[in-house]
């Protein structure tokens, strides 16, 4: 039988150096957050149909692996057999829904301001295309029960500072509030019950451009009048200098321009070579959202490489009470492509030591020993039989990446540790 | 709607402390691991049905979570409906059988000698039940490439210093070989291709006790005088000081005495409070074993918490050759609950500082520089809003785990940090 070797589609397999870049870069985040106070959880990749059906998840519902039910829950045989009825649970597609769940179900053991990380695994049936993976990992951080803007500030200047320790510069940090966007869009005469779905079309604005989003709105039957109100006040907040104190005139409170001026004076006096901006065009496509919204863009592939913001009325969906709470997520994939592409070489590479020896009974505790000599010395060694082609052999321990290596002889004072 | 925020039955939440005692083990052990040149792979959760029903897991293939098919591949009015019409893929549930299709599909990049370390979910769906969960990490060490030995030899002995980091003391590395069994039960006059299924009930012993499995054999029609003659050589074989060469008078070939001497006397050589003794009476339970067995055995728990073999059959079937393999897995979660049993203590746990500060806007970027400072220098630091109640506060902080803490009062020359 011809077996397919290959990973699942729109998987991937990882070979060493692919997880040593990952895990650099994974270790190099998780050591900002820490710093910042922010402690790891995990949940669970299987969560129960009832929880992420019914969620806001929007486009990411469609793309959600089911698993079959199992043994007598299984009838193949019901009339009129539905989706439903196979299955029971699935895997998650997002970090943010299991941490809602995570902590209605454990609030009485976490701190009252409680401040996450999650780094992990979730699955989406996207159709696969170049960068985009059906297994992928997601990297958030959530500060939840805190409501003030101090939160807000802590996420982006913990994940500016996360990038920066991986070395990317000048990238752009675009900052917004939906209660900005929901004064534009109701100030300029749509009905208020429409800001969703107008957000939705906003959010466009990158791939189809200004007029490309007028003729949508025209096509939905909005009056012109409005839609030139509209875009006249987008272009107006979107002008180099504009004064947020001016968003008053469009009925945004104070407390929301507060808020916005102060997370862009203090993260822009952070160190680092980034830059904040106020962008009254940023949407974030998720329905959650309630107050502030941020993303990152990084110029030089034009990409956005992270992603968050505000919903406080998420968790209360699973709780009997609202619960503030605010999230930003690093882009891990982009992340890992954009170093891969700039040939991104990890600091402080452990180099491996090959010690080679030959498989005589009688020597084979010495082999092993001496070894264990060099490894508490901090060195990292492989044990390999030596074969008979020396020369050809250390070749190919250079080409596999071994940086040294030293063949046992029994009766030699001291062994010699080469350089490949 | 009420909604169930308890994780998937069988799963778990892993709260803060839980993930810092499991990224402690899983980090001494990794160390351990890369120190003996073994590099980290990763495979997918989600293999191709083709693959994972198509393997030797005995009973684990029952266990399978499989996933329901998508779109137009979904056909529910299909007649006589089978489960093989819903399911094209499913969740690994373990990580042996990926790793050898991953050794198959990415042989031309992979080392001559490939030493991987995988630490990985894997998913079951188990009856739930006390220690026992739907979802766990395995943490597998192999060697591929080499048929020598001096693999078992090297996985046992890093496995077994890396038991000895995490504090396990006593432990008993028990070793046997499926040629010594096999030579056994052929020499005892069971028929040879019966190996397999007798083997399956000598596996028992542990539960059912040599009456039980004398029991058994009698239930099967073998004859009395060839099941005597079988647990008379067990007996034999298992005599404290049973020496070794007289492995050849059943038919043992001198090539297995050799390698069960050596790693023997090598490993009871090796530093650390651990044994290692022969045990003709050893099985594991896996099909695909071809030679040496071994699994780890803490008395003080009675459980095996370590286990592995060689299987030198298993990757061939994914590819044109067969190629050697050895591998060796420490039940993590076993590790996991015996020292949370033992009350563990992490060493080295880094201290939380909380600094609490107001929310005054022109005060805010002082407070953050501040923080930076304090991380500069090593800390690792929480910025918290002052509460009204400072004294509760601070009491409920340090029941959440900051060991101390400081507020930040702008015109102070010097910011006291106090222990809580």
């Amino acid at each position: 039988m011809k077996v397919n070797t290959n990973p699942v589609r729109g998987t991937r397999d990882f070979l060493p150096a692919d997880v040593e870049l990952r895990d650099y870069v994974r270790e190099t985040i998780l050591g900002v957050y820490k710093k910042h106070g922010f402690t790891r959880i995990e949940t669970p990749a299987l969560e129960n149909s009832q929880i992420l059906m019914g969620s806001e998840g929007g486009e990411n519902l469609k793309l959600i692996y089911k698993i079959l039910k199992r043994g007598e829950k299984l009838n193949l045989t019901k009339e009129n057999l539905q989706e439903k009825d196979l299955v029971d649970m699935g895997l998650r597609y997002d970090l943010t829904l299991p941490l809602s769940r995570f902590y209605a179900n454990n609030q009485a053991n976490l701190p009252a301001q409680f401040k996450s990380v999650q780094i992990g695994e979730v699955y989406r049936a996207e159709r696969p295309q170049k960068g985009r993976f059906r297994s992928f990992i997601q990297c958030d951080i959530d500060i939840i029960g805190d409501d003030s803007y101090g939160a807000e500030l802590d996420l982006i200047s913990t994940t500016a500072e996360a990038l920066s320790k991986l070395s990317f510069k000048g990238f752009k940090i675009r900052v917004n509030d939906r209660r900005v966007l929901r004064a534009m869009i109701v100030g300029a005469g749509f009905p208020s019950e429409k800001v969703g779905s107008i957000c939705i079309t906003i959010d466009k604005l990158d791939k189809i451009g200004m007029d490309g989003v007028k003729n949508e709105l025209i096509k939905n039957e909005y009056s012109e009048e409005v839609i030139n109100k509209f875009i006249n006040s987008l272009e107006q907040l979107s002008k180099e200098g504009f004064d947020l104190e001016e968003l008053k005139s469009i009925g945004v409170e104070e407390e929301v321009i507060a808020s916005l001026k102060a997370v862009i004076s203090v993260v822009s006096s952070q160190n680092g070579d980034f830059s904040i901006v106020f962008d009254p065009s940023l949407v974030r496509g998720m329905g959650y959202y309630t107050g502030m919204i941020f993303e990152i863009e990084y110029s030089d592939f034009g990409v956005s490489i992270a992603g968050g913001g505000r919903y406080d009325t998420m968790i209360g969906r699973f709780m009997k009470n609202d619960v503030p709470a605010v999230g930003f997520s690093i882009g891990f994939e982009r992340i890992i492509a954009i170093l891969q592409e700039k040939n991104f070489e990890i600091p402080f590479k452990e180099d491996k030591t090959a010690l080679l020896y030959e498989l005589k009974n009688d020597e084979l505790l010495k082999v092993f020993s001496y070894a264990d000599t060099l490894r508490e010395k901090g060195m990292a060694v492989s044990l390999i039989q030596k074969q008979k082609k020396l020369g050809k052999q250390i070749n190919r321990l250079g080409e596999e990446g071994f940086k040294s290596f030293a063949v046992y002889r029994e009766n030699e004072e001291e062994i010699e540790i080469k350089d490949i």
